[in-house]
């Protein structure tokens, strides 16, 4: 275990094991019992984490994973190599990150999500509590067809997507779905067999009767201010 | 971290973190790798467990947090804020309790079980594992509509809760079930699609073909001695 | 705490908690914050680990299991006495092993699979993540019936099996499935309610077209090299 680099202004409990060729910037917070990089000879890529990011207690985060800046990782959660989270980014308690995976900026993990290998989560995309992305066709096999969650999307509570399947731009999938083919720009997909149930503008919030979705701007909990602005400029690209 | 407040004939692992304000009753049991409290400045709420209480390893208490007398928490849980926890309750390994929650004298959790902010678990209820109560009517939302469970309910396992629905007393919900509306008393319901079918005593015992509900008076372990009268005393209250 | 038997060219952590009555073997490997045995008096009963195993961070084993040798056990685990694990077994991150359960050699499991007490886990059985066992037909009660898996089955992602339930030889259980009948051999079940889909020969490789199962010869990562005349001499003890 050499001496990591570590930036200014950082407050890591000395229960935290960080072995070498990690790197943690400025400003960061890491609590109790974590464990950073690895102890095995033949896992020495550099893993880091970049400034003003906090990890709660119990957190595991591998060799080669860069953790981005101002993000926020969960208690008892497992990062594995070769995954790329970018800034501003929450991951959830008990979230199982199985490594090779994308994920963008401001894209939300609730708690105990497990992302399989070759997922891409795209930015602003939002993921609840026990949702399981796959990625095996005819497990087990060395097949990895991977999961891509396009800007905007809402995976709501214990939904699992099956093996390359997308879930497309603004999209809702509702609780307990089993999805099993792609869901086109913002639509409703739920249900096992899993359905399509019509343009998001169906879900109304039940405090004003206001259409729910697209839910950019009317919630904006850590979030840029112009939210609205990114995510009509996204829409343009991603529907064509 | 200051010197936390312990009582007498404690076990408490020289690996237990405790932080500030932070106050153990008589005769509690702690594992390896706990943490209780916080570090953070601004996180300074008082926690405190009462005596007789056990806490096994690798387990997280946040501040705010009231723990009852005679309780059981299992290895790997997370136990957030403002959550009161009376006496003689069982919370299962790897559960998450998110906070802002009540959870009333003997209930159990089993394992993996995911218990949404603002829910409130009443007395004798039970919750099989992977069980998830959910709060937000529109993901992502600060709406926060909890779950109530009322006394002896049962909740197989896997099933969820939608937000701010309501399981009858002394009711059972059956495995996989994703519950959308509110199930009246004494009731059995299941599926998805959620669908009532009829009252607990058509649930029979494999062993001997009595009525296995209610369980009040059959499964006895750490009830106490009068829990049918209990059962029937409450049943007047919540059937009325 | 005394002193551990301690085989030659591990590889343990000083973080790691072993209590007495823990035999670890030559060449294990124990990760950061792990905890072996008990500190509590009655609960002294040996657990063994044997040679070549490794057992990665934050994982807890409790007295009276026995772990075989060339296994892998991942993060974050939970495996309860009277719990055997026969030799070449992988148990995936966040599982729990709730005790008095059999797992044969080269069974896998993925992460975050709950194994109820009493199962019986056959020889080369593949369970994938957030698989539940259960066993209490009528919960809460004392009643366990176990789940039994025979050689060779795969159960996709997120599925239950319901107690005293049996998946039979080499049999092909899909994702999210509700278990509620025994599955007869080399056969497809899914969905919930649960049907049988035929037999394994309809799942085809999406690459090749060639049948997917039996997937032995197909998949070898970790598996003998003979597992094809394996899966055939079993065969003929199991379809009768």
């Amino acid at each position: 275990m050499t001496e990591p680099l570590i930036g200014k202004n950082c407050s890591i409990s000395d229960s935290v094991k960080i072995y070498s060729n990690v790197e943690i910037e400025d400003n960061v917070v890491i609590g109790d019992y974590c464990v950073l990089g690895s102890n095995e000879k033949n896992k020495k890529s550099k893993t880091t984490i970049k400034k003003n990011t906090k990890i709660f207690s119990h957190s595991i985060i591998h060799p080669n994973v860069l953790i981005g800046e101002n993000s926020i990782i969960g208690h008892h959660t497992l990062i594995r190599e070769k995954t790329v989270v970018e800034n501003d980014v929450q991951i959830g308690s008990y979230s199982d990150v199985e490594g090779n995976v994308k994920i963008e900026k401001f894209v939300k993990l609730h708690s105990n999500v497990h992302i399989g290998q070759h997922s891409h989560l795209m930015c602003f995309s939002y993921l609840f509590p026990y949702t399981i992305l796959t990625n095996d066709p005819i497990p087990p096999s060395n097949i990895r067809m991977g999961v891509t969650i396009e800007p905007f999307a809402v995976i709501c509570t214990r939904s699992t997507i099956l093996p390359g399947k997308k879930i497309g731009f603004g999209s809702f999938v509702g609780a307990n779905s089993l999805v099993n083919k792609d869901l086109k720009f913002e639509t409703i997909g739920s249900g096992n067999p899993f359905k399509e149930r019509g343009n998001i503008s169906l879900l109304k919030n039940p405090e004003n009767n206001n259409n729910a979705y697209p839910w950019a701007g009317r919630f904006d909990k850590n979030y840029p201010e112009n939210i609205k602005d990114i995510y009509q400029d996204l829409r343009k690209k991603f529907i064509t």
